[in-house]
């Protein structure tokens, strides 16, 4: 038993550490040079609008939060659901809120300092001051992601022990509560990413329209107050969304794998160990992340006075590899020591996961970056006209569903296979899993890539705003420039990550729908229920895409009625600007924008399983995942080649053609595809499987109930 | 056996009915004046043109059929296939082509009829001479459908009668040959209609950016050889491909339906019949299509002097109103006298069927009528530019798959259920197949006014090039509108049909299969192979609209370099345009650009049943059935109600205007969507049904020696 607490302490262990080398990141990025009065002023008007909006937002959650806690304690209350699942649930939705509130935190307190930086040190120091501060992100993010882990399993573990001394049970009973939190920041992420990816179109949509078209304001005028509020859409969108939308990912994994791995070893000695795997992989990720960081970090350093931006492209790549070598090589160990060595296997599906996540990342930049041929021919198109622009886009985008979706089925049928599903099914699954950990291993990292994106952008927005020469948004831009490859490779990750996890999630919910009511029969040409819930499956992706944008195209209505009132006041100089107002109104309409879309996340798989039964909600979920997985990657795609396209274009110094006036249509065609859809379905294909799993008992109940009327 | 003798001649009286009625409308349409010499050579030219494509095609085709016929000799010689399959399939493969030449050939000599009428004598009569000839064209289709089942089984079911005298087993040889022709049919149904699709919106796009944005002529000017080609796309893709496809959906729908109703009623008394009764319903369907066809002509003489656009789209809304209320009627009563009243709720499943048809068809009316909200709103948001009315027209196309499929969804329910498939499954899939064959029993009359829409389109465009006054263009624009709330709705059911007909050949496949090898195992929680074969499927239609959307920027681009030199040497006055040499060009491209999709289909289920298993197939078409009725309806209603949308722009005197701009690209963009990948959708997941089917013995012996290595 003395192995094995010291196996339950390393989570802790791990992320003790995650949480040292954050605030140590932190301090050293807090006493740089946030530059002049005026810069620092900008981006404390980022800095407001932003926590305007999470606040706002957070105001709705709570309400959503209350409501869905009286639901639950009904269920509770009706024997349907355990009643520790309430403060698990409460506890995941805080959480993903305050992941969110501090990536913003540290975006937004940082990039004035690397737009001081590049202005008056260069592009290196830039970078590094960037990095740092993204690295304190990722950092925080894992941290968060083992305590909470870790702390509910042994929390719960006690709890359930007092009442018995069954290892067995009680550990069932950890897994099944487990779940809960998950649904907490699952629905807590939906919340940030959609409502900010529909926050930032409408804001960048209202900006362009309002401050360039009507009223002859140049790009990111500073007395335009949309501007501010496209670069707070960075922010809430792209780095507190961003991070809840990698937090529900982790936790998903994590927890898939645990619920997966308890079935698999139920009656097997590892039985403990095979439940904490997946967090002592996670903390191999956080452990090779920091390598990575550190690695990167002194390159830059020494590159500081001659960086370029193919030499710091090549330092954060090779980061990412680092990152992926080191996490097969501690697994290697860990499963070795934890599992024994005939259980191999499960590192075979772990790497399997790794390398999988890391091709479907080299097809996302083969499909959207514009050194590659699909980027390059949608550039052509531009000269036949926008149609045949967004036509080239989408069909690229379509085009660029095949060889990830290939990736998935290959690194499931591997998975499954090398862990011998063929013989013993659970075991199978449980490998499904190991490979969405493996996968999700490299979050730290990734976020940490991913984070910078958007603090580079915003000094970008900042140089602007505050009138700096040019040079500086020369530096800044190259600096967005460095990020871009590796956070394409690393978005891939994320979403390829997504669809393993569902999958493992969807599995779970069968083998809970298995223990409560064995035979379910998932046969979709001899029950019409079951095809008919792999139908609806299929369709829900359509129905929040086409809710998704027409949310945005909404609230960009709203954005451009207070910023048209706005800018004639600030012109005539009888008002100032308050971007605040504006803010408050864009996020309430951004707010109702998913309200439907949220309530229906829980109507429709509860419905479906009452009226259809659990089998259909297994269909359900398949064609969610199925569907959703190709909408996303489609929309992800058309878009970002449709953005890279256009800045190639205006790289090539083709501003003010024909040309460039058809990328930038087809470029805003793709901008609520690519910033506000395509990241909404990874949350959502996973949340449904989460929302099934909470539900599985009053499913169960009803539907039979109602099919022996 | 006297009774069934006469249920087995009846289809062929009904098949004479029509061909006669075909040939007196033909007759009725032929001494018309054909106006001017200027008209009749328009009309001709577009003649040569459409006859250029279709040879060209056909060449293709007929290489195609050469080598398709060999892979089946090399199937039969194995003993994959029985040989009677390879004569099928040719007669299949040459009765679509025939029928495509057929309706080109009734369009096209009928065009400048219609546009003398509207010169000389007025709406009324260009609405009589239009639906007189588009008549005829359905029902040629109606004869076509009638005589070759009926001839195909009564050949095949002597064939098999002379060697051997049980006749269950000879019923089931000729349901399992018959679908061979469907494959052929289908097959070639899948050139024409893409093929047509990419060559219409290659030359369309062509013709305005040379014409109008190079050249400075005005749209339609007889001097772009392009207009003429844009012309042609008309007559090959909407007319003689859309009536290949309607062949095919029929055909499928009738053999699907006979596989189906032999196994549902092999060891009870009225087999024989249950395999009739598709064509019986088929049946119905012809005569009470000719009885609305009738009604509606006298109702349009009767109107002849003061006839409108209301009252005249009042008599085709009647038309196919009674065309519905007729077949429910004789159905009923072929129900009751040739299966008995104890099998009505194979009626019950018919009807809900056609109710089921109409409705879809009444959701993708108000999804692209511009009276309706969604349409109205894409040109709200034409004030905010192109990008907003691309992305809006979209988020419509997405949502209007919503209701289709939940109808879909409660069809099959329905007649599963009603048709006692609880109890007996065989007996519930034969009422799904009856739901198909009751929504395509309306073909006839749908196949009438969708090509009534090309007829009066072609007659304005003659007006346009004839430089008639501009009344003559106003009297045919209001011709074409008459048609279009009919023809959305027939378009609806059309695609409706095509779900249920896919559904029903999927579950014929699996009967298949399971005939073949019991007990195949389709859970795609338990075997990861029949996920990855789901997984597979819903990525096929993204597949496939990808190289679609890409043929027709590509064919495009070279209608754009044949246009521009040709109407160079033109306006020099040095050359004669030769819309030929420019047609055979775009085909070519047309047809290369179909290749790859037209290898794919035969080669993805092979692949995927060798490598995977039987099951794995049955999930790849589900999912593409699945995914492709979702692409499809959301593409078709995308396009079309961006179309109307600009249309209504127009009508409202706002050509000119930047909205305008807007809505022509968003047209531009919604084009291809619409006319050629929403249409061919419906015929890929018919056909890779039936290849399946076609295949299936190959599959499960190969298949079964791979697993067994």
């Amino acid at each position: 038993m003395s192995g094995q607490m010291w196996v339950r302490i390393i989570p802790f262990i791990g992320s003790v550490v995650a949480l040292v080398v954050a605030l140590v990141f932190s301090l050293l990025v807090k006493n740089k040079s946030k530059g002049s009065k005026r810069m620092e002023e900008i981006s404390r008007n980022i800095f407001i609008g932003s926590r305007a909006y999470l606040n706002q937002q957070t105001k709705i959650m709570l309400i959503f939060m209350v409501v869905l806690c009286i639901l639950l304690g009904i269920m509770v209350n009706f024997g349907y659901l355990s009643i520790v699942s309430i403060p698990a649930f409460i506890s995941g939705m805080l959480f993903s809120i305050l992941i969110g509130y501090v990536g913003m935190w540290i975006s937004t307190t940082s990039n004035a300092k690397v737009t001081s930086a590049a202005k008056d040190k260069g592009l290196g120091e830039a970078m590094n001051i960037a990095i740092t501060a993204a690295s304190s992100a990722g950092m925080v993010l894992a941290f968060g992601v083992l305590l909470y882990t870790a702390f509910w399993f042994n929390i719960l573990f006690w709890w359930y022990g007092k009442s018995s001394p069954d290892m067995i049970q009680n550990l069932s009973q950890v897994v099944n509560v487990s779940v809960t939190f998950v649904i907490g920041a699952s629905f807590a992420a939906f919340f940030m990413r959609t409502g900010g990816g529909i926050f930032t179109k409408a804001a960048d949509m209202g900006a362009d329209y309002v401050g360039k078209v009507e009223s002859g304001l140049k790009e990111d005028d500073y007395r335009n107050p949309a501007t501010i509020a496209d670069n707070v859409g960075d922010n809430v969108g792209d780095v507190g969304g961003m991070m809840a939308d990698s937090l529900e990912s982790w936790l998903g994994a994590i927890i898939a794998a645990e619920l997966l791995g308890f079935l698999a070893f139920r009656n097997l000695a590892p039985v403990m160990n095979s439940v904490l795997l997946p967090m002592l992989i996670s903390t191999a990720g956080v452990v090779a992340s920091i390598i990575a960081i550190l690695v990167i970090k002194l390159v830059i350093r020494r590159y500081k006075e001659n960086a370029t931006v193919s030499k710091l492209t090549a330092t954060t790549l090779s980061g990412l590899l680092i990152t992926v070598a080191g996490i097969i090589i501690i697994t290697y160990f860990i499963v070795k020591y934890t599992m024994g060595p005939e259980y191999n296997f499960l590192f075979h599906a772990s790497t399997g996961g790794i390398v999988a996540g890391f091709l479907i990342g080299l097809f996302t930049l083969i499909y959207t970056d514009s050194r590659y041929r699909p980027t390059r021919n949608i550039m052509e198109s531009a000269k036949s006209g926008p149609a045949t622009y967004v036509v080239n886009g989408l069909a690229y985008g379509m085009e660029s569903t095949i060889l990830p979706a290939l990736t998935i089925i290959g690194t499931m049928i591997f998975s499954f296979f090398i862990c011998q599903g063929g013989s013993d099914f659970t075991m199978g699954l449980y490998g499904v899993s190991m490979a969405a950990v493996g996968m999700l291993a490299v979050a730290p990292f990734a976020v940490t890539i991913d984070v910078y994106g958007p603090i580079a952008d915003n000094a970008g927005g900042i140089a602007e705003m505050a009138e700096l020469p040019p040079e500086v948004r020369k530096t800044t831009d190259k600096l967005d420039s460095v990020g871009n490859t590796t956070a394409a490779i690393g978005k891939g990750i994320l979403i390829g990550s997504a669809a393993v996890t569902a999958l493992a999630l969807g599995q779970a919910y069968f083998s809970q729908v298995e223990l409560l009511k064995p035979g379910v029969v998932l046969d979709f040409i001899k029950d019409p229920m079951v095809l008919s819930g792999l139908f609806i499956g299929v369709i829900v992706p359509f129905f929040f895409s086409s809710m998704l944008l027409t949310a945005v195209g909404n609230a960009a209505n709203k954005v451009v009625q207070v910023a048209r009132r706005q800018i004639k006041g600030i012109l005539s100089g009888k008002e100032k600007g308050d971007p605040k107002e504006f803010i408050t109104i864009v996020t309430k309409s951004a707010q109702r924008g998913i309200l439907i879309p949220g309530i229906a996340i829980f109507v429709v798989p509860t419905l479906v399983g009452i009226f259809m039964g659990p089998g259909a909600v297994i269909a359900l979920i398949m064609g969610t995942l199925l569907s959703g997985f190709a909408q996303a990657i489609f929309m992800a795609n058309s878009g970002g080649a449709m953005d890279n396209a256009k800045k190639r274009i205006e790289e090539e110094g083709r501003s003010g053609t024909e040309e460039h006036a058809a990328s930038v249509v087809g470029d805003t065609v793709g901008d609520p595809l690519k910033d506000t859809v395509g990241p909404s379905m990874n949350i959502l294909i996973k949340l449904l499987s989460t929302v099934s799993i909470q539900t599985v008992v009053l499913v169960v109940t009803l539907s039979d109930k109602i099919f022996n009327l």
